[in-house]
């Protein structure tokens, strides 16, 4: 372990994952590090759910408040949740245990845009950070940090803790140090500059985090890989989504709107977006750039052969086998990847400058074009909003995909009136499912709800779209964005209630009853 | 006129508002000038209604794409609106004949960000611009034209359209030379850099627009106001709302959180807006500055007395004595407001980097923070998005205000679920009404609910809002934002059935039946 703890200081506090555990105290805001299953906390998390275990056991509940980056893995979130040891966790998780507890109502979620999370942290809005709990590959000499698999809000957490265990995880490769981009220029207004950020490739910080030796209360080591997540081979809905999408580049190339290297590209993890990378792939494309949250399989192999000459990004999310390749030729991909902290990567500044190509699942659109990105039947989250607000807000195409139904067919990604909304009518652009893919853009509402019901919805409830748009044109209180306010939710409700959202319920045989489990999340949700 | 019209050239295009008006063809896509009332086009658009209107008296329907800065005036919007020759209409309208077409489904409405404009018109979302009406302050020796009291769009229509009409308006002061900022370097990815604006009063533009001498087609001249927006004297319920924001604001001051000068600030036009700034006035605050899209007469006030050291915005909304304020005292004020063009004005980049304090109206909220600007009853559009989007996602506080109740008590501004989205949970963080203020930063969905209950609903509502509330928290199918679907929106369909959202209709007795007309527009919303 000499070798990843390289500082002299340090070595006096290292310490049992069970001692640094004993350093969190009930009530306390606790920040994490941790994105997409990469680069989070493993050994004190786990101590402390055994901490909080006992106490529950003993009858005085131990309770914490929990900021991460964005998911994280059952190490942290899975064993902190089962220990009912949350009473907050923001701002994005996908983990089954901590879901569940979430949507009984015993844990209050915050579910915000990841670009927002170190300003509101700065701006107080979360109150005093009591203690950082941060990954690292290492520690300098001089004190510095090696990030690890993933960069999230680190940065911050180190800043405004007031308290801070380092987990150092001998199993992240060495050769991480120099894949890493910290920029230390951001502030609070009145004192924000220009971000000097005008190519994914560039450089505009240093390759280590900081931190104020003295707030360092505990050195944890760790040799353990990250969740590992597993690589979905594309199914046939996703292929072809896929190949509308890449039907519409093209379509766009030849316009003359985008030219052969695209656009950079954001593109979510999961069945759909590696459907999406390898249709590039097999397209011929060569020397596109990435800028996006997540490296996952699909990008490391676009980028071994040369369709992406580089991505940026703030966290890794791969399988064994492609943490396997990543660490095979660290070398190579060192001088072809970059990590930033999510302030960065999910800048609308920087989105909106680079002109982001944004592609994102969705569980639902409506026939006008709002999408719910987070919610099943307007109460339950799935997994949260994570960066989909940031890219589609600030992108310059604003894509989401997902198949046309789930749950063998009980639920329409397309519905009158989703029952939740995270990105509205003004920010979506392009609609696709394995139907077909509707362009939005330059279309008002009732040219769009024609639209997608014509080329997004499945044919099973493409009449009962069409029929519910045709009645509200008719009896509708107006005709801008015609509805059916009594009806415009009843859908949901019909699933909640019999399982499916049709009308005729012989076509759908759930193999269980509605509120057994939630839902599939649709592909390319980030962090599934 | 010659001194308002320099250049030779152009003295050789000049000809009647008639002649002008016959350039334009039916099913042209035309772009105009005219941000909130001011800096439209006075005598074309007129001249081409009646046009438009011999020519459906003869058989032949006579309509145009229109494309504006934001909302115009009688002798624009109304005057198509009434010959019917719009078939499309964007971005952002308030004319009641305009609206009235739009709600019974006769032109296709886009609403949209207003800085998302000239970006979608450079990337051909909408088409070809076949002509631009554009109305100047003068034309120079080298043919560089003098902005009006709006600039909007101007920059891109005039670099956009195949062919230009220039009215230039002798009403307007020609003390406005100086007083714009036009900025030119804007550009499609990947093309974009940095812009290097870091305070409200920087420039960083020229003076003057350019227009390609052999685009333009006709110079007309004109010696008429712009519309003038009565000052509206805060009434009682505005008053309580700016007391209650003032009381944020001094509140964030102790903290530490906003410093003694503010952040720039963002406010729409309105009685509510009117309170607000006067309060500011009131309050001791010298010393602010305004990133802003409308210069309405509370602002010249402020920037009279020192309160406001400078403002920026892209127009001018001011009553007729505002006005004569203005011209009489212009080389004081030429010093002291910028304006921009409106994909400056609201440029995502540089509302982020000012941390401006966005302050817009709203129709409604409901109980987890989702705001609806734009739509009653889901389906009839009132006037549209305008700006509060791109202040509210990327202000560094966004708030929405309202009086808590309109209809003489038969809408409630806080509704158990909006009926549309146009800003979301994940972008609203503090709701105003005269009852009080929510602030929902750092708060999870349970925790607003109650809170905007608590501290937003009138008491005629809170009741029937505890209600919903208490048995979502009960028989909701999941309990993250506990709602009750086959109710949530049932508020507004009692609404738009009986005149009232009460279930005890005697508390109103709505003096027209409600389709009838629209509800007023709630206080502050742009260009009422």
């Amino acid at each position: 372990m000499c070798d990843r703890i390289r500082n002299a200081g340090m070595h006096d506090r290292m310490m049992s994952a069970e001692q640094a555990a004993a350093l969190i105290k009930p009530g306390m805001t606790v920040a994490m590090s941790g994105f997409t299953g990469a680069g989070y906390p493993k050994a004190v998390p786990q101590a402390l759910a055994a901490r909080m275990e006992a106490a529950a056991a003993a009858g005085s509940p131990f309770r914490i408040k929990v900021l991460t980056g964005a998911s994280t893995a059952p190490e942290l979130d899975g064993a902190l949740a089962k220990a009912n040891g949350m009473e907050l966790r923001l701002p994005y998780q996908s983990d089954p245990a901590l879901r569940e507890r979430i949507n009984s109502g015993e844990i209050d979620y915050i579910d915000m845009h990841l670009s927002h999370v170190a300003q509101h942290t700065w701006s107080g809005y979360f109150g005093k950070i009591d203690l950082a709990v941060v990954e690292v590959a290492g520690i300098l000499e001089d004190g510095r940090l090696v990030p690890s698999s993933s960069v999230g809000n680190n940065k911050t957490w180190l800043e405004q803790a007031d308290q801070v265990i380092l987990e150092v995880n001998a199993f992240q490769p060495a050769g991480l140090e120099g894949m890493h981009d910290i920029y230390y220029g951001t502030a609070l207004p009145p004192e924000r500059k220009p971000i000097p950020l005008t190519a994914p490739d560039e450089r505009i910080g240093e390759a280590y985090l900081h931190v104020d030796p003295a707030k360092v209360v505990a050195v944890v080591t760790t040799d353990a890989p990250d969740r590992n997540s597993p690589f979905t081979a594309p199914d046939e809905a996703s292929r072809s989504i896929a190949v509308h999408l890449l039907d519409f580049f093209g379509h766009e190339i030849k316009r003359g709107r985008l030219g052969r290297n695209l656009l950079p590209l954001q593109s979510g993890v999961g069945n759909i977006a590696n459907a999406v990378l390898a249709a590039l792939s097999e397209g011929g494309y060569e020397g596109l750039t990435a800028y996006t949250e997540v490296i996952q399989d699909g990008m490391l192999d676009l980028i071994r052969t040369g369709v992406l000459k580089m991505a940026s990004a703030t966290s890794f999310s791969l399988s064994a086998a492609g943490v396997q390749e990543f660490k095979d030729n660290i070398d190579f991909y060192r001088t072809r990847i970059l990590l930033r902290t999510q302030e960065i990567s999910n800048h609308p500044e920087l989105i909106r400058r680079l002109g982001v190509l944004a592609m994102n699942g969705m569980i639902e659109a409506d026939i006008y074009g709002n999408v719910n990105s987070t919610h099943i039947a307007g109460s339950k989250v799935m997994n949260g909003i994570g960066g989909s607000g940031d890219f589609a807000r600030n992108g310059s195409i604003s894509i989401f995909m997902s198949p046309s139904t789930a749950k063998n067919g009980g639920l329409s990604s397309i519905v009158p009136m989703v029952s939740h909304v995270d990105h509205t009518e003004h920010d979506t652009m392009i609609i696709v499912t394995e139907q077909g893919l509707a362009d939005l853009r330059g279309l008002a509402p009732k040219q769009r709800a024609q639209l997608i019901i014509d080329r997004c919805a499945h044919p099973l409830y493409r009449p009962m779209l069409q029929d519910y748009y045709d009645r509200a044109r008719r009896e509708s209180y107006g005709q801008h964005s015609p509805h059916l306010l009594a009806e415009a939710l009843s859908w949901h409700d019909r699933f909640v209630e019999t399982g499916t959202m049709h009308t005729f319920p012989t076509i759908n045989q759930p193999s269980r009853s509605p509120d057994s489990g939630l839902p599939e999340l649709p592909g390319s949700l980030l962090g599934t």
